[in-house]
């Protein structure tokens, strides 16, 4: 039913969307990005000194931020200041021709510069005005400034990160930032369906502390349940037993051992059939309540064998287990790579960079081994302004010699 | 712009859009959770005999699972067995009235049961079919098992999540899920916008690895540029400086001093205006470069004074800073709750349940504070089966006695 990876042919479901992107940094520019990915026309609106602070950040190649660059592929790039008067209305003319506008700054800042939802909606009302923000539009919180960091902090997910009796752990990615522009991201793509219906547009405000939140599913019902707070379990799952890695004679090894079928599994590859008809560990409840008296049993025997060696004799079993992967590993999965999820951009200056692929995969859609780059800031302006706006290139240099552009 | 918090005005953009859901556990519950939260009709098909998994995985509340209550809020079950042919006919007519169907059984699991996507969009060409599977319908790795704790080893994020020098570190919710249902609600949202401009339906092919790797925006542009492999950095983001919680006097703190200008008031604030003059922590790349250099400085400043005190100083200097919540404090939070992040359902059984709430916030949506409770298992085969398809209830009492149903 799939079309082959690397397919160019179909179309893009969000062909003829245009959006207007204010985003900075992550979480804005990640759910434009996945819009960009399903055939939508972002233009990416930074400032004409430096543009999105992320094209400061490492690692550089060739003096370019390849952080920039792989969440900002396939976008174009203009320069207006919004702080000049002529800036503003050219932002306001644009509205009127776009589908989306998508900003990630504090809550107020755009209505300050007459930019605001109810501003832009006046102007256009089939816009989708789509803002992602560190605590929301509403509530006590609202003007707060947030990162990830502070987030992951605020939301309780690094609370239950880390090992047992360890300090709190960020999750190794920028999951605040990442999961708000894909909460944004469905609902901007919610708001286009109604839009065929309604003919109206609206506003989708998420929050990327909200969004910790909802991530939150096993760890909210285990303390509304318990009243006992969940802590960090290391690598272990909180209400399944056994699910988690341990250390092998060269590595590590997870083992999934979700039900008492694959237990007794388990207890027959490690040589441990007395386990199995032990009470104690005889169901899921028992394993995790026993969990301590359980636990010696299963690091001693899987410390005898490598990693290797446990992944053949838990696969002939039919016990599910996994290598934890590094890096390097993923990229060069072969699933991974099957699955076109490294795909390359060619950057003029940079040259190729890999970076992840885009996991929507849709029948009609193509899965391109190759995405278009990153723009260099201002790289559309002229472009965007003549066919859009109808500016003459005089007119539009005019305007940069004024720093409007 | 927004209404206010509980409103029950408006209307929910995918009213009309009926879901049949063969899914089980989390990932594809998580994506239908979501499409139900925005108001589609999603009708759970489950196993005559225990149904979803999920309902037997703890904790329970007067002997229902709070987790499985959780994720399935607002949905009808049906029971239909699969492995009768007469089951496999009411699932045939009933595809043949629904917008989407979804799915997360092993590849091939469906095609087997001769109710795969090549066999339903020939029923119904305008049908959505989305699967979310570990790995993804096609490549090597298709037909294994996967659970969430295999794909967080698989995907590299277990490797950059714990201390330096730790073992590997689950991240604590079920990213890998979590992740997947995401997607699959992004993709089969977009297919649903794509067919009110083509009237066909597609496939909607979602891998939990894939996503997984589509979370590594800065560890594969990391390792893509300089070789090296990321690895576990305890709190800290690998390339912001100081970006990361310190132990205080009573507990912890983040610290999200993320440019030259919010270095320079934090040194204020420290009392360490010495360190504003270091050339080798004049930058972010300098201090990410020389942080073994820089952060025993940071160490001892942050131990001096407990957390509070220390919040209120770094609010006063404008420096970003912020608690590590726990889950009672997240679920309490005055944010989180102006916000109605912790909504309430009414289980008829089980009591009150509070759970988080719905983060994509859309101004013609309602957002009330209770949701309807996760149905029990066959709830509504008598109201879907009568109505849908016009089968009496003695029929339907025939089928349950065969087994059928």
């Amino acid at each position: 039913m799939l079309d082959p990876v690397g397919s160019t042919v179909g179309r893009y479901p969000l062909e003829g969307i245009k959006v207007l992107d204010f985003t900075r940094v992550l979480a804005g520019p990640y759910c434009t990005m996945i819009l960009a990915d399903l055939g939508a026309e972002v233009i990416k609106v930074e400032h004409p000194e430096g543009g999105d602070d992320a094209r400061g950040f490492g690692p550089f190649q060739q003096g370019k931020s390849a952080y920039f660059m792989s969440v900002n592929r396939g976008k174009k790039s203009i320069t207006v200041n919004l702080k000049t008067p002529e800036g503003r209305e050219i932002i306001r003319n644009l509205v009127q021709r776009v589908d989306v506008v998508v900003e990630n700054f504090r809550p107020g800042a755009m209505d300050r510069l007459g930019l605001g939802a109810k501003d832009l909606l006046a102007l256009n009302g089939r816009l989708i005005y789509a803002a992602s923000s560190g605590f929301g539009q509403t509530g006590p919180w609202a003007e707060k400034a947030a990162y990830d960091m502070i987030v992951q902090g605020a939301g309780g997910i690094m609370s239950i990160t880390g090992q047992p009796d360890g300090p709190p752990t960020r999750v190794g990615v920028s999951i605040g930032d990442l999961t708000a522009g894909l909460f944004t991201a469905i609902g901007i793509v919610t708001a286009l369906y109604s839009r065929r219906l309604t003919g109206q547009g609206q506003v989708v405000d998420i929050s990327m502390l909200d969004g910790q939140v909802a991530l939150l599913e096993n760890a909210i019902a285990r303390y509304a349940v318990t009243g006992e707070i969940p802590e960090p379990l290391g690598g272990r799952h909180p209400s399944i037993t056994p699910f988690e890695n341990f250390a092998t004679a060269d590595g590590w090894i997870i083992v999934a051992a979700g039900n008492d079928q694959l237990w007794a599994r388990l207890c027959k590859a490690m040589g441990r059939e007395d386990l199995i008809e032990n009470p104690l560990f005889a169901t899921n409840k028992g394993r995790t309540e026993n969990y301590i008296a359980l636990r010696p049993h299963l690091v001693e025997a899987m410390a005898r064998r490598t990693t290797a060696e446990w992944m053949d004799i838990l696969e002939a079993a039919g016990v599910p287990c996994g290598p934890i992967n590094n890096i390097a590993e993923v990229v060069n999965h072969p699933q991974v790579r099957a699955r076109n999820m490294i795909v390359e951009v060619d950057d003029p200056v940079a040259g190729k960079l890999p970076m992840a692929g885009n996991p929507i995969k849709l029948s009609s859609m193509p899965d391109p081994t190759s995405r278009p780059a990153a723009p260099d800031l201002g790289q559309h302006t002229v472009e965007v302004l003549t066919g859009m706006l109808g500016l003459s290139e005089q007119r539009i240099w005019e305007l940069q010699k004024q720093g409007v552009l």
